[in-house]
Protein backbone atom coordinates (compact mmCIF):
# COMPACT_ATOMS: atom_id res chain seq x y z
CA UNK A 1 0.00 0.00 0.00
CA UNK A 2 1.56 3.72 -1.13
CA UNK A 3 1.68 5.81 1.99
CA UNK A 4 -0.27 8.47 0.50
CA UNK A 5 -3.23 5.52 0.14
CA UNK A 6 -2.86 4.56 4.07
CA UNK A 7 -3.20 8.48 4.95
CA UNK A 8 -6.14 8.82 2.99
CA UNK A 9 -7.40 5.60 4.94
CA UNK A 10 -6.31 6.33 8.09
CA UNK A 11 -8.03 9.93 7.42
CA UNK A 12 -11.36 8.33 6.30
CA UNK A 13 -11.43 5.99 9.19
CA UNK A 14 -11.52 9.05 11.81
CA UNK A 15 -14.22 10.60 9.59
CA UNK A 16 -16.39 7.74 9.47
CA UNK A 17 -15.95 7.12 12.97
CA UNK A 18 -17.01 10.91 14.40
CA UNK A 19 -19.94 9.74 11.85
CA UNK A 20 -20.74 6.37 13.49
CA UNK A 21 -20.00 7.26 17.05
CA UNK A 22 -23.03 10.21 17.32
CA UNK A 23 -25.30 7.50 16.52
CA UNK A 24 -24.36 5.34 19.96
CA UNK A 25 -26.49 5.60 22.59
CA UNK A 26 -24.80 8.05 25.39
CA UNK A 27 -23.14 5.91 28.82
CA UNK A 28 -26.19 7.34 31.27
CA UNK A 29 -28.95 5.92 32.94
CA UNK A 30 -29.58 2.76 34.74
CA UNK A 31 -28.63 0.96 31.75
CA UNK A 32 -25.46 2.29 31.81
CA UNK A 33 -23.39 -0.75 32.06
CA UNK A 34 -24.28 -2.67 29.13
CA UNK A 35 -24.15 0.67 27.05
CA UNK A 36 -20.26 1.20 28.21
CA UNK A 37 -19.48 -1.92 27.21
CA UNK A 38 -21.02 -1.62 23.67
CA UNK A 39 -19.43 1.64 24.02
CA UNK A 40 -15.87 0.12 24.64
CA UNK A 41 -16.26 -2.50 21.85
CA UNK A 42 -17.31 -0.28 19.19
CA UNK A 43 -14.51 2.13 20.07
CA UNK A 44 -11.93 -0.22 20.05
CA UNK A 45 -10.49 0.95 16.35
CA UNK A 46 -10.55 -1.12 13.30
CA UNK A 47 -9.88 0.20 10.38
CA UNK A 48 -13.81 0.75 9.73
CA UNK A 49 -14.08 -0.97 6.56
CA UNK A 50 -17.66 -2.05 6.31
CA UNK A 51 -19.00 1.87 6.77
CA UNK A 52 -16.27 3.09 4.59
CA UNK A 53 -16.82 0.18 1.60
CA UNK A 54 -20.89 1.09 1.84
CA UNK A 55 -20.25 4.64 1.93
CA UNK A 56 -17.72 4.92 -0.96
CA UNK A 57 -19.91 2.84 -2.76
CA UNK A 58 -22.90 5.14 -2.13
CA UNK A 59 -20.95 7.84 -3.40
CA UNK A 60 -20.26 6.73 -6.38
CA UNK A 61 -23.90 5.78 -7.47
CA UNK A 62 -24.36 9.37 -7.02
CA UNK A 63 -25.81 9.22 -3.40
CA UNK A 64 -25.85 12.49 -1.72
CA UNK A 65 -28.31 12.33 1.64
CA UNK A 66 -26.11 11.99 4.56
CA UNK A 67 -29.47 11.39 6.64
CA UNK A 68 -30.04 8.15 4.97
CA UNK A 69 -26.48 6.67 4.69
CA UNK A 70 -25.26 7.50 8.03
CA UNK A 71 -27.84 5.12 10.03
CA UNK A 72 -26.82 2.61 7.68
CA UNK A 73 -23.13 3.20 8.14
CA UNK A 74 -23.02 3.32 11.84
CA UNK A 75 -25.70 -0.24 11.53
CA UNK A 76 -23.58 -2.24 9.58
CA UNK A 77 -19.99 -1.57 12.57
CA UNK A 78 -22.75 -2.13 15.34
CA UNK A 79 -23.58 -6.01 13.60
CA UNK A 80 -19.80 -6.40 13.06
CA UNK A 81 -19.14 -5.24 16.68
CA UNK A 82 -21.71 -7.41 18.30
CA UNK A 83 -20.11 -10.31 16.50
CA UNK A 84 -17.17 -9.77 17.51
CA UNK A 85 -18.23 -9.74 20.84
CA UNK A 86 -20.31 -12.61 20.87
CA UNK A 87 -17.42 -14.48 19.22
CA UNK A 88 -14.89 -13.63 21.97
CA UNK A 89 -16.87 -15.06 24.42
CA UNK A 90 -15.68 -18.03 26.52
CA UNK A 91 -18.23 -20.81 25.13
CA UNK A 92 -17.29 -19.73 21.83
CA UNK A 93 -13.43 -18.62 21.08
CA UNK A 94 -12.40 -17.86 23.99
CA UNK A 95 -10.54 -14.71 23.27
CA UNK A 96 -9.45 -12.77 25.98
CA UNK A 97 -7.64 -9.39 24.22
CA UNK A 98 -8.71 -7.95 20.63
CA UNK A 99 -6.76 -5.68 19.24
CA UNK A 100 -4.57 -5.20 22.06
CA UNK A 101 -7.19 -4.77 24.52
CA UNK A 102 -9.23 -6.91 27.12
CA UNK A 103 -12.20 -8.46 25.44
CA UNK A 104 -16.07 -7.20 26.84
CA UNK A 105 -16.79 -10.09 29.21
CA UNK A 106 -13.15 -9.50 30.19
CA UNK A 107 -13.86 -6.12 31.27
CA UNK A 108 -17.39 -6.17 31.53
CA UNK A 109 -18.45 -9.41 33.10
CA UNK A 110 -19.89 -12.59 31.08
CA UNK A 111 -23.49 -11.56 31.48
CA UNK A 112 -22.81 -8.04 30.55
CA UNK A 113 -21.02 -8.98 27.34
CA UNK A 114 -23.96 -11.27 25.96
CA UNK A 115 -26.41 -8.29 26.99
CA UNK A 116 -23.98 -6.08 25.06
CA UNK A 117 -24.11 -8.19 21.58
CA UNK A 118 -27.36 -8.38 21.89
CA UNK A 119 -28.10 -4.60 22.72
CA UNK A 120 -25.65 -3.63 19.47
CA UNK A 121 -27.41 -6.25 17.58
CA UNK A 122 -31.07 -4.63 18.45
CA UNK A 123 -29.37 -1.35 17.93
CA UNK A 124 -28.67 -1.80 14.29
CA UNK A 125 -31.98 -2.32 13.08
CA UNK A 126 -33.12 0.55 15.22
CA UNK A 127 -30.41 2.80 13.70
CA UNK A 128 -31.53 2.02 10.36
CA UNK A 129 -34.86 2.86 10.90
CA UNK A 130 -34.00 6.19 11.69
CA UNK A 131 -33.58 6.65 8.00
CA UNK A 132 -37.25 5.62 7.12
CA UNK A 133 -39.00 8.98 6.94
CA UNK A 134 -42.49 8.39 6.18
CA UNK A 135 -41.88 9.24 2.33
CA UNK A 136 -42.14 7.42 -0.53
CA UNK A 137 -38.08 6.96 -0.64
CA UNK A 138 -38.99 4.13 2.44
CA UNK A 139 -39.54 2.00 -0.23
CA UNK A 140 -35.86 2.30 -1.06
CA UNK A 141 -34.92 2.14 2.58
CA UNK A 142 -37.16 -0.76 3.02
CA UNK A 143 -34.90 -2.75 0.14
CA UNK A 144 -31.67 -1.77 2.08
CA UNK A 145 -33.39 -2.79 5.33
CA UNK A 146 -34.02 -6.65 3.83
CA UNK A 147 -30.53 -6.74 2.78
CA UNK A 148 -29.21 -5.28 6.02
CA UNK A 149 -31.48 -8.39 7.96
CA UNK A 150 -30.53 -11.48 5.77
CA UNK A 151 -26.53 -10.59 4.92
CA UNK A 152 -25.63 -10.96 8.93
CA UNK A 153 -28.45 -13.54 9.47
CA UNK A 154 -28.82 -17.46 9.93
CA UNK A 155 -27.84 -18.07 5.79
CA UNK A 156 -25.03 -14.54 6.09
CA UNK A 157 -22.77 -14.50 9.25
CA UNK A 158 -24.45 -16.16 12.01
CA UNK A 159 -24.40 -19.39 9.61
CA UNK A 160 -20.64 -19.10 8.75
CA UNK A 161 -20.19 -18.63 12.39
CA UNK A 162 -22.46 -21.33 13.16
CA UNK A 163 -20.55 -23.70 10.78
CA UNK A 164 -17.00 -22.57 11.57
CA UNK A 165 -18.03 -23.73 14.96
CA UNK A 166 -19.43 -26.80 14.44
CA UNK A 167 -16.29 -28.04 12.01
CA UNK A 168 -13.87 -26.76 14.80
CA UNK A 169 -11.02 -29.61 15.14
CA UNK A 170 -12.39 -31.61 12.10
CA UNK A 171 -10.87 -32.03 8.53
CA UNK A 172 -13.29 -30.06 6.83
CA UNK A 173 -13.17 -29.85 3.09
CA UNK A 174 -12.06 -26.87 1.11
CA UNK A 175 -16.01 -26.47 0.21
CA UNK A 176 -16.74 -26.04 3.46
CA UNK A 177 -14.08 -23.97 4.43
CA UNK A 178 -14.90 -21.50 1.63
CA UNK A 179 -18.74 -21.70 2.88
CA UNK A 180 -17.61 -20.49 6.05
CA UNK A 181 -15.85 -17.55 4.36
CA UNK A 182 -17.98 -16.67 2.15
CA UNK A 183 -20.86 -16.59 5.32
CA UNK A 184 -18.41 -15.31 7.67
CA UNK A 185 -16.60 -12.98 6.52
CA UNK A 186 -18.00 -12.03 2.58
CA UNK A 187 -21.95 -11.84 3.38
CA UNK A 188 -21.13 -8.56 5.52
CA UNK A 189 -18.62 -6.72 2.57
CA UNK A 190 -21.57 -7.57 0.49
CA UNK A 191 -24.09 -6.13 3.00
CA UNK A 192 -22.21 -3.29 3.03
CA UNK A 193 -21.68 -2.19 -0.76
CA UNK A 194 -25.00 -3.81 -1.73
CA UNK A 195 -26.52 -0.88 0.75
CA UNK A 196 -24.80 1.30 -0.73
CA UNK A 197 -25.75 1.44 -3.87
CA UNK A 198 -29.36 0.24 -3.20
CA UNK A 199 -29.27 3.51 -1.11
CA UNK A 200 -28.17 5.71 -4.12
CA UNK A 201 -30.83 4.23 -6.43
CA UNK A 202 -28.55 2.16 -8.80
CA UNK A 203 -30.57 -1.01 -10.69
CA UNK A 204 -30.85 -4.27 -9.68
CA UNK A 205 -28.12 -5.11 -12.43
CA UNK A 206 -25.76 -2.95 -10.58
CA UNK A 207 -26.47 -4.14 -7.18
CA UNK A 208 -26.11 -7.62 -8.44
CA UNK A 209 -22.60 -6.54 -10.16
CA UNK A 210 -21.50 -4.49 -6.53
CA UNK A 211 -22.84 -8.14 -4.79
CA UNK A 212 -20.08 -9.79 -6.79
CA UNK A 213 -17.44 -6.98 -6.07
CA UNK A 214 -17.95 -8.04 -2.47
CA UNK A 215 -18.01 -11.30 -2.58
CA UNK A 216 -14.91 -11.95 -3.98
CA UNK A 217 -13.29 -8.81 -2.16
CA UNK A 218 -14.93 -10.66 1.29
CA UNK A 219 -12.93 -13.60 0.28
CA UNK A 220 -9.82 -11.78 -0.43
CA UNK A 221 -10.08 -10.28 2.68
CA UNK A 222 -10.30 -13.14 4.72
CA UNK A 223 -7.82 -15.70 3.09
CA UNK A 224 -5.30 -12.88 4.01
CA UNK A 225 -6.70 -13.31 7.22
CA UNK A 226 -5.47 -16.42 7.41
CA UNK A 227 -1.96 -15.63 5.96
CA UNK A 228 -1.12 -12.93 8.42
CA UNK A 229 -2.23 -15.59 11.34
CA UNK A 230 0.44 -17.52 10.27
CA UNK A 231 3.16 -15.14 8.84
CA UNK A 232 2.61 -11.89 11.22
CA UNK A 233 3.24 -11.12 14.31
CA UNK A 234 0.99 -9.50 17.43
CA UNK A 235 2.45 -6.19 17.72
CA UNK A 236 1.73 -5.47 13.79
CA UNK A 237 -1.68 -7.42 13.93
CA UNK A 238 -2.78 -5.93 17.08
CA UNK A 239 -4.18 -9.18 18.17
CA UNK A 240 -2.67 -12.84 19.03
CA UNK A 241 -1.28 -14.88 15.71
CA UNK A 242 -1.52 -18.54 15.50
CA UNK A 243 -4.92 -18.37 17.14
CA UNK A 244 -5.68 -21.02 14.18
CA UNK A 245 -3.50 -23.49 14.61
CA UNK A 246 -4.00 -23.20 18.85
CA UNK A 247 -8.00 -23.87 17.89
CA UNK A 248 -7.11 -26.92 15.35
CA UNK A 249 -8.97 -24.88 12.63
CA UNK A 250 -8.19 -25.82 9.13
CA UNK A 251 -7.39 -22.48 7.02
CA UNK A 252 -7.00 -21.88 3.44
CA UNK A 253 -3.39 -21.58 3.55
CA UNK A 254 -3.50 -25.24 5.83
CA UNK A 255 -5.40 -27.09 2.77
CA UNK A 256 -3.53 -24.75 0.20
CA UNK A 257 -0.35 -23.64 1.50
CA UNK A 258 0.89 -19.82 1.60
CA UNK A 259 1.84 -19.15 -1.72
CA UNK A 260 -1.34 -20.77 -3.25
CA UNK A 261 -3.00 -18.17 -0.88
CA UNK A 262 -1.34 -15.52 -1.48
CA UNK A 263 -1.96 -16.05 -5.50
CA UNK A 264 -5.60 -16.49 -4.89
CA UNK A 265 -6.08 -13.28 -2.38
CA UNK A 266 -4.45 -11.90 -5.78
CA UNK A 267 -6.57 -13.57 -8.09
CA UNK A 268 -10.05 -12.69 -5.89
CA UNK A 269 -8.96 -8.88 -6.15
CA UNK A 270 -8.48 -8.50 -10.32
CA UNK A 271 -11.88 -10.31 -10.43
CA UNK A 272 -13.54 -7.93 -8.09
CA UNK A 273 -11.59 -4.83 -9.67
CA UNK A 274 -12.56 -6.63 -13.30
CA UNK A 275 -16.38 -6.17 -11.99
CA UNK A 276 -15.86 -2.76 -10.59
CA UNK A 277 -14.37 -1.16 -13.92
CA UNK A 278 -17.17 -2.68 -15.71
CA UNK A 279 -19.38 -0.11 -13.96
CA UNK A 280 -17.63 3.20 -15.13
CA UNK A 281 -17.98 4.78 -11.39
CA UNK A 282 -15.61 7.32 -11.30
CA UNK A 283 -13.86 5.92 -7.61
CA UNK A 284 -10.05 5.85 -7.86
CA UNK A 285 -9.97 5.67 -3.63
CA UNK A 286 -12.57 3.05 -3.76
CA UNK A 287 -10.85 1.25 -6.71
CA UNK A 288 -7.57 1.24 -4.59
CA UNK A 289 -9.04 0.43 -1.16
CA UNK A 290 -10.36 -2.97 -3.32
CA UNK A 291 -7.14 -3.42 -4.48
CA UNK A 292 -5.29 -2.63 -1.04
CA UNK A 293 -7.23 -5.91 0.08
CA UNK A 294 -4.20 -7.70 -1.10
CA UNK A 295 -1.43 -6.40 0.31
CA UNK A 296 -2.50 -5.35 4.02
CA UNK A 297 -0.16 -6.27 6.44
CA UNK A 298 -3.03 -6.13 9.30
CA UNK B 1 -60.94 -17.25 33.13
CA UNK B 2 -64.20 -19.18 32.15
CA UNK B 3 -63.86 -22.93 30.79
CA UNK B 4 -65.21 -21.31 27.43
CA UNK B 5 -62.42 -18.13 27.25
CA UNK B 6 -59.46 -20.86 27.94
CA UNK B 7 -61.14 -22.87 24.85
CA UNK B 8 -61.06 -20.31 22.49
CA UNK B 9 -57.67 -19.05 23.94
CA UNK B 10 -56.27 -22.70 23.28
CA UNK B 11 -57.51 -22.49 19.85
CA UNK B 12 -56.16 -19.12 19.03
CA UNK B 13 -52.90 -20.59 20.22
CA UNK B 14 -52.84 -23.42 18.08
CA UNK B 15 -54.28 -21.37 14.95
CA UNK B 16 -51.50 -18.80 15.85
CA UNK B 17 -48.61 -21.43 15.86
CA UNK B 18 -49.82 -23.28 12.56
CA UNK B 19 -49.15 -19.22 11.07
CA UNK B 20 -46.06 -18.20 12.79
CA UNK B 21 -43.84 -21.62 12.53
CA UNK B 22 -43.93 -21.96 8.56
CA UNK B 23 -41.81 -18.75 9.34
CA UNK B 24 -39.25 -20.47 10.98
CA UNK B 25 -35.66 -21.88 8.39
CA UNK B 26 -36.29 -25.25 8.25
CA UNK B 27 -33.52 -27.69 10.12
CA UNK B 28 -31.49 -28.25 7.23
CA UNK B 29 -28.10 -27.46 5.78
CA UNK B 30 -25.06 -27.05 7.46
CA UNK B 31 -26.27 -24.76 10.39
CA UNK B 32 -28.86 -27.49 10.76
CA UNK B 33 -27.57 -27.53 14.54
CA UNK B 34 -28.48 -23.97 15.63
CA UNK B 35 -31.44 -24.24 13.22
CA UNK B 36 -32.42 -26.79 15.87
CA UNK B 37 -31.71 -25.00 18.68
CA UNK B 38 -34.21 -22.03 17.18
CA UNK B 39 -37.07 -24.62 16.93
CA UNK B 40 -36.76 -26.45 19.55
CA UNK B 41 -36.96 -23.26 21.88
CA UNK B 42 -39.62 -21.48 19.18
CA UNK B 43 -41.79 -24.24 19.38
CA UNK B 44 -41.45 -25.10 23.48
CA UNK B 45 -45.13 -23.97 24.33
CA UNK B 46 -46.72 -20.95 25.79
CA UNK B 47 -49.93 -19.31 25.29
CA UNK B 48 -48.55 -17.41 22.31
CA UNK B 49 -49.85 -14.19 23.83
CA UNK B 50 -47.56 -11.31 21.84
CA UNK B 51 -48.57 -12.21 18.46
CA UNK B 52 -52.22 -13.11 19.58
CA UNK B 53 -52.53 -9.48 21.04
CA UNK B 54 -50.95 -8.26 17.92
CA UNK B 55 -53.37 -10.28 15.56
CA UNK B 56 -56.48 -9.13 17.43
CA UNK B 57 -55.74 -5.53 17.53
CA UNK B 58 -55.07 -5.75 14.34
CA UNK B 59 -58.46 -7.16 13.49
CA UNK B 60 -59.85 -4.89 15.85
CA UNK B 61 -58.80 -1.99 13.86
CA UNK B 62 -60.21 -3.79 10.54
CA UNK B 63 -56.90 -5.50 9.03
CA UNK B 64 -57.60 -7.93 7.19
CA UNK B 65 -53.83 -7.94 5.24
CA UNK B 66 -52.60 -11.67 6.26
CA UNK B 67 -48.81 -11.26 4.36
CA UNK B 68 -48.59 -7.93 6.26
CA UNK B 69 -49.43 -9.03 10.05
CA UNK B 70 -48.17 -12.61 9.89
CA UNK B 71 -44.53 -11.84 9.28
CA UNK B 72 -44.54 -9.51 12.57
CA UNK B 73 -46.51 -12.12 14.22
CA UNK B 74 -43.96 -14.28 13.71
CA UNK B 75 -40.93 -12.02 14.43
CA UNK B 76 -42.12 -10.66 17.68
CA UNK B 77 -42.49 -14.18 18.90
CA UNK B 78 -38.80 -14.67 17.77
CA UNK B 79 -37.85 -11.99 19.69
CA UNK B 80 -39.43 -13.45 22.97
CA UNK B 81 -37.46 -16.52 22.18
CA UNK B 82 -34.44 -15.26 21.82
CA UNK B 83 -34.69 -13.27 25.35
CA UNK B 84 -35.55 -16.52 26.79
CA UNK B 85 -32.74 -18.48 25.42
CA UNK B 86 -30.15 -15.89 26.28
CA UNK B 87 -31.61 -15.20 29.92
CA UNK B 88 -31.26 -18.82 30.88
CA UNK B 89 -28.06 -19.08 29.67
CA UNK B 90 -25.51 -19.88 32.73
CA UNK B 91 -23.77 -16.70 32.50
CA UNK B 92 -27.12 -14.81 33.37
CA UNK B 93 -29.79 -16.66 35.10
CA UNK B 94 -28.54 -20.07 34.51
CA UNK B 95 -31.90 -21.97 34.47
CA UNK B 96 -31.55 -25.63 33.22
CA UNK B 97 -35.49 -26.04 32.36
CA UNK B 98 -38.32 -24.03 31.12
CA UNK B 99 -41.73 -25.15 30.75
CA UNK B 100 -40.99 -28.74 32.19
CA UNK B 101 -37.99 -29.27 29.19
CA UNK B 102 -34.29 -28.98 29.54
CA UNK B 103 -33.10 -25.31 27.84
CA UNK B 104 -31.35 -24.55 25.20
CA UNK B 105 -27.67 -24.42 26.15
CA UNK B 106 -28.67 -28.09 28.20
CA UNK B 107 -29.51 -29.68 24.88
CA UNK B 108 -27.50 -28.04 22.10
CA UNK B 109 -24.60 -26.33 23.86
CA UNK B 110 -23.72 -22.70 25.34
CA UNK B 111 -21.88 -21.90 21.75
CA UNK B 112 -25.08 -22.97 19.94
CA UNK B 113 -27.76 -21.25 22.60
CA UNK B 114 -25.90 -18.05 22.12
CA UNK B 115 -25.58 -18.30 18.48
CA UNK B 116 -29.62 -19.18 18.21
CA UNK B 117 -30.62 -16.46 19.94
CA UNK B 118 -28.76 -13.94 17.86
CA UNK B 119 -29.76 -16.37 15.00
CA UNK B 120 -33.77 -15.71 15.98
CA UNK B 121 -32.87 -11.99 16.65
CA UNK B 122 -31.82 -11.26 13.74
CA UNK B 123 -34.32 -13.30 11.95
CA UNK B 124 -37.15 -11.66 13.72
CA UNK B 125 -36.12 -8.81 11.67
CA UNK B 126 -35.40 -10.93 8.67
CA UNK B 127 -39.12 -11.71 8.64
CA UNK B 128 -40.35 -8.93 9.71
CA UNK B 129 -39.00 -7.34 6.14
CA UNK B 130 -40.92 -9.72 3.99
CA UNK B 131 -43.68 -7.32 4.56
CA UNK B 132 -41.93 -4.96 2.35
CA UNK B 133 -43.25 -5.12 -0.71
CA UNK B 134 -41.96 -2.25 -3.24
CA UNK B 135 -45.20 -0.25 -2.88
CA UNK B 136 -46.71 2.71 -1.04
CA UNK B 137 -47.39 0.61 1.94
CA UNK B 138 -43.62 0.14 2.96
CA UNK B 139 -44.77 3.51 4.78
CA UNK B 140 -46.95 2.42 7.14
CA UNK B 141 -44.68 -1.15 7.76
CA UNK B 142 -41.58 0.78 7.92
CA UNK B 143 -43.35 2.72 11.29
CA UNK B 144 -44.51 -1.16 12.52
CA UNK B 145 -40.66 -1.71 11.78
CA UNK B 146 -39.45 1.35 14.09
CA UNK B 147 -41.34 -0.26 16.89
CA UNK B 148 -40.23 -3.51 16.51
CA UNK B 149 -36.59 -2.53 16.92
CA UNK B 150 -37.37 -0.11 19.24
CA UNK B 151 -39.16 -1.67 22.12
CA UNK B 152 -37.40 -5.36 22.80
CA UNK B 153 -34.10 -2.44 22.50
CA UNK B 154 -31.48 -0.98 25.46
CA UNK B 155 -34.64 1.33 25.97
CA UNK B 156 -37.10 -1.41 26.31
CA UNK B 157 -37.10 -5.25 26.78
CA UNK B 158 -32.71 -5.57 26.75
CA UNK B 159 -32.41 -2.49 28.80
CA UNK B 160 -34.83 -3.61 31.51
CA UNK B 161 -32.70 -7.57 31.46
CA UNK B 162 -29.87 -5.24 32.20
CA UNK B 163 -31.30 -3.40 35.03
CA UNK B 164 -32.72 -6.47 36.49
CA UNK B 165 -29.37 -8.70 36.35
CA UNK B 166 -27.40 -5.30 37.85
CA UNK B 167 -29.62 -5.19 41.11
CA UNK B 168 -29.94 -9.15 41.22
CA UNK B 169 -29.44 -9.49 45.31
CA UNK B 170 -29.98 -5.82 46.18
CA UNK B 171 -32.31 -3.92 47.55
CA UNK B 172 -33.86 -1.74 44.91
CA UNK B 173 -36.44 0.77 45.32
CA UNK B 174 -40.20 0.43 44.16
CA UNK B 175 -38.97 2.77 41.28
CA UNK B 176 -36.28 0.59 39.82
CA UNK B 177 -38.81 -2.48 40.35
CA UNK B 178 -41.09 -0.71 37.77
CA UNK B 179 -38.77 0.71 35.77
CA UNK B 180 -37.44 -3.10 34.95
CA UNK B 181 -41.18 -4.51 34.99
CA UNK B 182 -42.01 -2.11 32.57
CA UNK B 183 -39.44 -2.31 30.46
CA UNK B 184 -38.45 -5.78 30.54
CA UNK B 185 -42.06 -7.22 30.21
CA UNK B 186 -44.46 -4.44 29.41
CA UNK B 187 -42.43 -2.92 26.32
CA UNK B 188 -42.76 -6.13 23.99
CA UNK B 189 -46.67 -6.26 24.64
CA UNK B 190 -46.67 -2.54 24.01
CA UNK B 191 -45.05 -3.65 20.85
CA UNK B 192 -47.11 -6.54 19.55
CA UNK B 193 -49.92 -4.20 20.44
CA UNK B 194 -48.92 -0.83 19.03
CA UNK B 195 -47.47 -2.91 15.80
CA UNK B 196 -51.34 -4.10 15.39
CA UNK B 197 -52.73 -0.80 15.55
CA UNK B 198 -50.24 0.66 13.36
CA UNK B 199 -50.60 -1.96 10.53
CA UNK B 200 -54.25 -1.91 10.66
CA UNK B 201 -53.90 1.96 9.76
CA UNK B 202 -54.78 3.84 13.07
CA UNK B 203 -53.76 7.35 13.19
CA UNK B 204 -51.75 8.33 16.14
CA UNK B 205 -54.09 8.87 18.93
CA UNK B 206 -55.51 5.53 18.44
CA UNK B 207 -52.24 3.88 18.94
CA UNK B 208 -50.49 5.99 21.89
CA UNK B 209 -53.78 4.54 23.47
CA UNK B 210 -53.04 1.42 22.37
CA UNK B 211 -49.75 1.48 23.97
CA UNK B 212 -51.30 2.27 27.24
CA UNK B 213 -53.70 -0.50 27.24
CA UNK B 214 -50.25 -2.54 26.70
CA UNK B 215 -48.23 -1.04 29.30
CA UNK B 216 -50.95 -1.64 31.84
CA UNK B 217 -51.62 -5.06 30.93
CA UNK B 218 -47.73 -5.50 30.86
CA UNK B 219 -47.20 -4.51 34.22
CA UNK B 220 -50.58 -6.74 35.49
CA UNK B 221 -48.74 -9.97 33.52
CA UNK B 222 -45.50 -9.56 35.16
CA UNK B 223 -46.91 -8.83 38.94
CA UNK B 224 -48.86 -11.79 38.84
CA UNK B 225 -45.97 -13.61 37.37
CA UNK B 226 -44.16 -12.53 40.66
CA UNK B 227 -47.40 -13.48 42.39
CA UNK B 228 -47.14 -17.14 40.94
CA UNK B 229 -43.58 -17.61 41.52
CA UNK B 230 -44.83 -17.60 45.34
CA UNK B 231 -48.02 -18.96 45.21
CA UNK B 232 -48.04 -21.55 41.99
CA UNK B 233 -46.58 -25.07 41.69
CA UNK B 234 -44.05 -26.01 39.22
CA UNK B 235 -46.62 -28.48 38.15
CA UNK B 236 -49.19 -25.85 37.76
CA UNK B 237 -46.83 -23.74 35.93
CA UNK B 238 -44.50 -26.23 33.94
CA UNK B 239 -40.91 -24.59 35.34
CA UNK B 240 -39.85 -23.73 38.54
CA UNK B 241 -41.43 -21.72 41.17
CA UNK B 242 -39.39 -19.87 43.80
CA UNK B 243 -36.55 -18.77 41.73
CA UNK B 244 -36.89 -15.18 42.69
CA UNK B 245 -36.40 -16.27 46.09
CA UNK B 246 -33.16 -18.69 45.35
CA UNK B 247 -32.23 -15.65 42.91
CA UNK B 248 -32.46 -13.11 46.15
CA UNK B 249 -34.45 -11.07 44.10
CA UNK B 250 -36.17 -8.07 45.18
CA UNK B 251 -40.06 -9.08 43.58
CA UNK B 252 -43.59 -7.07 43.66
CA UNK B 253 -44.78 -9.34 46.53
CA UNK B 254 -41.51 -8.70 48.51
CA UNK B 255 -42.35 -5.37 48.59
CA UNK B 256 -45.63 -5.05 48.90
CA UNK B 257 -47.03 -8.40 50.12
CA UNK B 258 -49.52 -10.66 48.39
CA UNK B 259 -52.58 -8.88 49.08
CA UNK B 260 -52.02 -5.33 47.24
CA UNK B 261 -49.88 -7.08 44.83
CA UNK B 262 -53.25 -9.02 43.68
CA UNK B 263 -55.34 -5.70 43.88
CA UNK B 264 -52.88 -3.84 41.73
CA UNK B 265 -52.46 -6.51 39.08
CA UNK B 266 -56.80 -6.07 38.94
CA UNK B 267 -56.43 -2.01 39.09
CA UNK B 268 -53.98 -1.95 36.20
CA UNK B 269 -55.91 -4.36 34.26
CA UNK B 270 -58.76 -2.13 34.99
CA UNK B 271 -57.17 0.67 33.69
CA UNK B 272 -56.12 -0.81 30.68
CA UNK B 273 -59.55 -2.08 30.61
CA UNK B 274 -60.96 1.61 30.66
CA UNK B 275 -58.86 2.79 27.88
CA UNK B 276 -59.60 -0.31 25.82
CA UNK B 277 -63.53 0.77 25.55
CA UNK B 278 -62.67 4.25 24.74
CA UNK B 279 -61.60 3.22 21.94
CA UNK B 280 -65.05 1.40 20.85
CA UNK B 281 -63.50 -1.88 19.37
CA UNK B 282 -66.11 -4.40 18.40
CA UNK B 283 -63.83 -7.44 19.80
CA UNK B 284 -65.02 -8.96 22.53
CA UNK B 285 -62.55 -11.82 22.86
CA UNK B 286 -59.94 -9.36 22.84
CA UNK B 287 -61.59 -7.72 26.02
CA UNK B 288 -61.75 -11.11 27.76
CA UNK B 289 -57.94 -11.80 26.95
CA UNK B 290 -57.22 -8.43 28.35
CA UNK B 291 -59.31 -9.56 31.78
CA UNK B 292 -58.11 -12.54 31.49
CA UNK B 293 -54.00 -11.77 32.44
CA UNK B 294 -56.02 -10.85 36.06
CA UNK B 295 -56.65 -13.78 37.01
CA UNK B 296 -54.41 -16.21 35.44
CA UNK B 297 -53.27 -19.33 37.24
CA UNK B 298 -49.79 -19.95 34.74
Amino acid sequence: MTSSLKEQISRRTSEIEEIIYAYLPPVEGQQKTVMAAMDYTYKAGGKRLRPMLMEETYKSFGGTDRGLIEPFMAAIEMIHTYSLIHDDLPALDNDDTRRGKPTAHVVFGEDMAILAGDALLNYAFETAAKAFRGEAEDITVARAFRILAEKPGIYGMIGGQVIDVENTGKAISLDTLMTIHRLKTAALIECAMMIGAILAGADHESVAKVEKIANRVGLAFQIQDDILDVTSTEDVLGKPVGSDEKNEKVTYVSLKGLDQASRDVESYTEEAIGYYDSLNLDNEFLRNLLLSLTSRKK
